[in-house]
């Protein structure tokens, strides 16, 4: 019997418009759609998804048992990441053993810092798969705050908000762009950081870049106040004048 | 006199299904869509808009005086480039200025190493602009590859081949995932970095990802023959078994 093919689908950083064609294709064709979603939220991928979606189609959503609820370090975290990952995987398994073609959505693109890579890591080997890529969370950024990122010969570095301040420092000094992820709770270090590699002045701060409620602004205008997930700073290349 | 709103639009990285729905929705409507090229060459973004692009549309073409015939060191080359970027930014800006929206097609995203940039550095004091961010080159790459990328709180940084062998071995020994572009000519010098950095066995090499004609092969597997522009070098992150 003929298995199910596993479609990780990216959604883009928010904005519907910015779905591809062959994303909005899965999206109408697939049997079986399924999205990570935070516990008791729609999840950002049904909201992109929307009129797209077969209506006809088994929807599965697989809720995260914690978000930023336990901190990573936590001992309780990996093992319940873990777990959690085992069951969708086992959940995907089923329809993709019984020959249902699967569409995983990914907010952004599935393998750039996506959950979906859980996934695939576990089903990949037993059933064939297809990447769609998205546009990423930072180009959704930079569009929208008209920030020409990189030219030339430019050093891009994506950095996690989550180094420590000295790390952060030294790799912002050494790049010609960066942008750094994970802001939440590092926006007051990721600053002190920035400062500290003196390029307070060229730091743009973006949150919700092309979802609702977005807004662009100078980090340097920006009071120390816990960011949302979806948060961005972006350090623009050296713009050479050509 | 209302003038014309200037599209920078991103047309992903060679498979036209992986236009956005915005992208399509600029190429219908638009009453001029231009574009760059290499000389004699229709150029991959008219290749990808194809049947999407409004037929009445006045169509301009810009032609690069030249691309990989002339080394980026020689003296003729910046003025010769900035040059042509005047002239074309002139083009747009009379169609602009005249009150029609202009959509400007870019490979891959407009902000992330594209020519795009020079012409809106040039014309957005004057004029409204809006950017419509595209599938990277890299992320139609590693989907392709199907090679889960970055995970958790991988570093990655973005690098051009035409940096010398020292400094590219250093930084792809500093970072959990990278991506090489601009190969071209440097392949011979990129594989001895690798080498130096102990990667060679982590590394992709992809040619014209998600275009026709594309390959994936392991980086160790390639002789060491000229690369085509889109080619690009891949090592993946930590892969932390979660």
């Amino acid at each position: 019997m003929r298995t199910g093919t596993l479609h990780c689908v990216g959604m883009g950083p928010g904005d519907p418009e910015l779905l591809t064609l062959k994303a909005v294709r899965l999206l109408a064709t697939s049997p079986v759609i399924a999205c990570f979603a935070k516990r008791g939220r729609p999840g950002h991928a049904w909201r992109i998804a929307g009129a797209h979606m077969n209506p006809a189609a088994e929807q599965l959503r697989f809720e995260y048992p914690f978000t930023t609820e336990m901190h990573v370090g936590d001992p309780r975290y990996e093992p319940a990441m873990r777990a959690f990952y085992e069951a969708s995987a086992a959940a995907l398994g089923e329809r993709l053993a019984a020959g249902s073609d699967v569409a995983l959505l990914c907010e952004g693109d599935p393998f750039f810092y996506g959950s979906a890579m859980y996934l695939f890591d576990r089903l990949a080997a037993e059933f064939p798969s297809e990447i769609t890529p998205g546009i990423t969370g930072m180009s959704g950024c930079w569009a929208q705050a008209r920030l020409p990122m990189t030219h030339g010969d430019d050093i891009l570095t994506v950095l996690p908000g989550t180094l420590d301040q000295a790390s952060l420092a030294a790799r912002l000094a050494a790049s010609d762009a960066s942008v750094i992820m994970k802001v939440g709770r590092n926006l007051g270090k990721i600053r002190a950081a920035l400062g500290q590699a003196g390029l307070t002045d060229r730091a743009l701060y973006v949150e919700r870049g092309t979802m609702p409620g977005t807004r662009t602004v100078k980090l340097a205008d920006m009071p120390d106040e816990p960011a949302p997930y979806f948060s961005l700073v972006l350090v623009a290349g050296r713009q050479r004048p050509r």
